[in-house]
This record gives C-alpha cells, sequence and structure tokens, in this order.
C-alpha cells in the first residue's frame, strides 16, 4: 500500500526564520517607523497571531531582525577568519579588517543589514543600544586589543581609540558610500576577488599609522 | 510729519532662502521621496506659486536644497582652510581634513545636509550625480594631488585612489557614526574644541600610511 507524501507544514522555526527575513526587507525599505505588521503579514503570507506569537511587538521583531542579521554575519565571517593559534598581531588585524570588509560588502550578509543600520545611523531606535552591547562593543574591544599590540606599552588610552576609529572608518567607507564610489568613481568600487587586496592597503596603512611617532605634536 | 516705518515686504531673495532652508529641514526629516511642496508650503508659510516661481518642481528644488548647502559648507570651511602660500603637502593635507572635519562637524553648515547626505547614501535620487560632479569630484581631486606628491612618482594610480579613500573613510567615520559614538563611546566623540586634535591624527596617521612601504605586497 502506498501513500502520497504530505506537503509538511512549516515548522515554527520555519516560520521564524521566513518572518525575519521578510521584516529585514521591509524594515530596510520602509524604515521602522513607517513600517506596519500589517504590510509584514501581507508580504510574509502570515498572520497577525503569528508574529505576535514569534516575536511580541514590533519592537521585539525589530531586535529580532537585527539580531539575526549580525548572527549570520559574524558566524559567517568571524573577526578571527582564517587566523592560526599563535598568529601575529599584524595578521590578527588583517584577518579582523578582511572579515569586517566580507560583513559589509559580502552577499553571505542580509543585504538589508547594511540598510538597516544607515538608517540607525540617522534615526537611532532602543535597537542601536542593543547593536552598540552585543555587536559593535565586542568587536571594537578585540580591534583596541590588537591595536594596543602594535602600538606598544608606551601608547595612551586615546591614541589606541583613535587609531581603532581610524581603521573603522576605512573599512565602512566602502559600504557606507557604495552608491557615490559606484556613480562616480566606479573602477574603484572594490569586487569580493579584490577584497584581499583591499584587506591588505588598509592593514599596511594602519599598521604605519598606529606606529608613526607621535612625539612632537604636529606630522 | 511722522510716518510709521512699514513693515518691509520679504525680497525674492529671502523668500528663495527661507524656502531653500525649510525644504532642507523637511527633507531631512522625511525624505526626497516622502517629503511633499504642500508640507513644504505649510512649514514656510508660503504658497504654491512661490515654489514654483523660484525652483520649478519637486526635483530641482531637491537639487537647489543641496547646492545651497554644500555652497555654504564649502565657502565656510574651503578645503585650503588657514594655508598659506608655498605650504607643504603636509600641511595641505592637514588643512584639507580639518576643513572636512568642520563641514561634517561644525554647527556653522546646515545641520539636515548630513541627514539629507546619508539618505543619499541609502536611497540615492538623480541629485547624487550632480552632488558628485559639483562638489565631491573637486574636492576629491584635491586630495588626490596632495596625496600624489607625498607618496612620490613611484606611486601607483590605485594607491593613491586608495590612500586618498582611506583618509575620507576617516574622517566621514565620525560624520556617519556620530549616533554611535554619543551612545557607546561618548568620551571619544569629537568636540569643536577636539577638532585639531583629531585632524592631527588623522593627518599624522595618513602620512605614515601613504608612506609606508609598498613593496613585497604583505604588511
Amino acid at each position: 500500500m502506498s501513500h502520497p507524501t504530505p506537503t509538511p507544514a512549516p515548522s515554527d522555526a520555519d516560520t521564524r526564520t521566513r518572518l525575519l527575513e521578510v521584516a529585514g526587507e521591509l524594515f530596510a525599505e520602509q524604515g521602522y517607523r513607517a513600517a506596519t505588521v500589517r504590510e509584514l503579514c501581507t508580504r510574509a503570507g502570515a498572520n497577525g497571531a503569528a508574529v505576535h506569537y514569534h516575536f511580541g511587538d514590533k519592537a521585539t521583531l525589530y531586535r529580532a531582525v537585527v539580531e539575526h542579521a549580525f548572527r549570520v554575519a559574524v558566524t559567517r565571517f568571524p573577526p578571527d577568519l582564517g587566523v592560526r593559534p599563535g598568529a601575529s598581531a599584524e595578521e590578527r588585524l588583517e584577518a579582523f579588517v578582511r572579515s569586517f570588509l566580507l560583513r559589509l560588502l559580502s552577499d553571505g550578509v542580509p543585504a538589508w543589514l547594511g540598510k538597516i543600520m544607515a538608517r540607525e545611523m540617522i534615526e537611532p531606535t532602543d535597537a542601536l543600544e542593543h547593536i552598540i552591547g552585543n555587536t559593535a562593543r565586542p568587536l571594537f574591544e578585540r580591534l583596541t586589543g590588537i591595536v594596543r599590540e602594535l602600538a606598544g606599552p608606551d601608547a595612551s588610552v586615546e591614541h589606541v581609540m583613535r587609531c581603532s576609529q581610524s581603521v573603522v572608518g576605512q573599512c565602512l567607507f566602502y559600504r557606507h558610500c557604495r552608491e557615490m564610489i559606484r556613480r562616480g568613481w566606479p573602477e574603484s568600487e572594490p569586487t569580493i576577488e579584490g577584497l584581499d587586496e583591499l584587506a591588505r592597503h588598509i592593514t599596511r596603512f594602519s599598521l604605519a599609522g598606529i606606529r608613526a611617532p607621535r612625539a612632537g605634536g604636529r606630522a
């Protein structure tokens, strides 16, 4: 006797992930304030009860969306990507920069995460504190640890902070200004194949900057 | 015989400037697409005929708003701010960085310009090509000229481009990530009084990066 295989009902986990993905696109497109749970339900073919069951209210859903995207990004491209045990501070800096560029520019990360973060920079929501505590601060502290090691024992806290910000700023530039680079300087838009070379440039530039003599003030 | 002083009617130029300022705030707050001429008229206490008389349609108004803001910014803080004739490339780099930070962070520039530019980075409009041609490209070419001089005759076009992007990225970071710095690392948020010191850090860091040996590839 043969039975036709029944179409499996979507599991709770499937529904949750699908809602996160659709909500991510919606928030990126319309912004946190303008996006509605109603529109999410229409797009995801779900009902309000499912959203409420999985996430509670819109604020909690939004936080879950951002957490989900960062988890995907950092799991896929961890800041010590490809670093062997006992690697030097120079190698760890290059891995940090390279994985950061990959998180910012690779297709392996939800494309809407960059837009959501850009919106947070214009109109921060309550989720920003959460993003700082859960993601930005741990990553930045890893970077300042590497920079401190490279700068040596005489470097001030301020010097280590400013040098670390100089590293981050160089990486973020290619995400933040992507549309401007694409239109105005397309030959310099980094391709995924060219990311290693870009990571080497930023690492070399930064190593020299971190180690530049500071005595005497003006360069 | 004495006459009461009549309240002067606003001149055409006054009306135009006022419309530009109110429209700048409106576009920053709502975005180009969502903002309406009707809302502008309500806020500015003007009528649609005045907007049409001065600017034509919404797209032309928007372009005029952005041009106005950049003109104010670059006139107030030109890229050669405080540079004496015959200044060295190092001095010109520091002036470039310092004036860039002032345009990004000073109260002397319409506060809404940064928000409008951040929105352009998420959802570019037709005005972006215009911004590139009129403002971004001339400024960036001045920077690449300075970097080329510092990097020396053997530097490749690619090296000069990447180093110039490294300079720009370091400056933009403090505007782009302002809300995150303010919440997560408030002690490192640059004050106007601290801008000279920040400009010196970025200049010194970048001079070392531009001059770092490139032979052999990896740092």
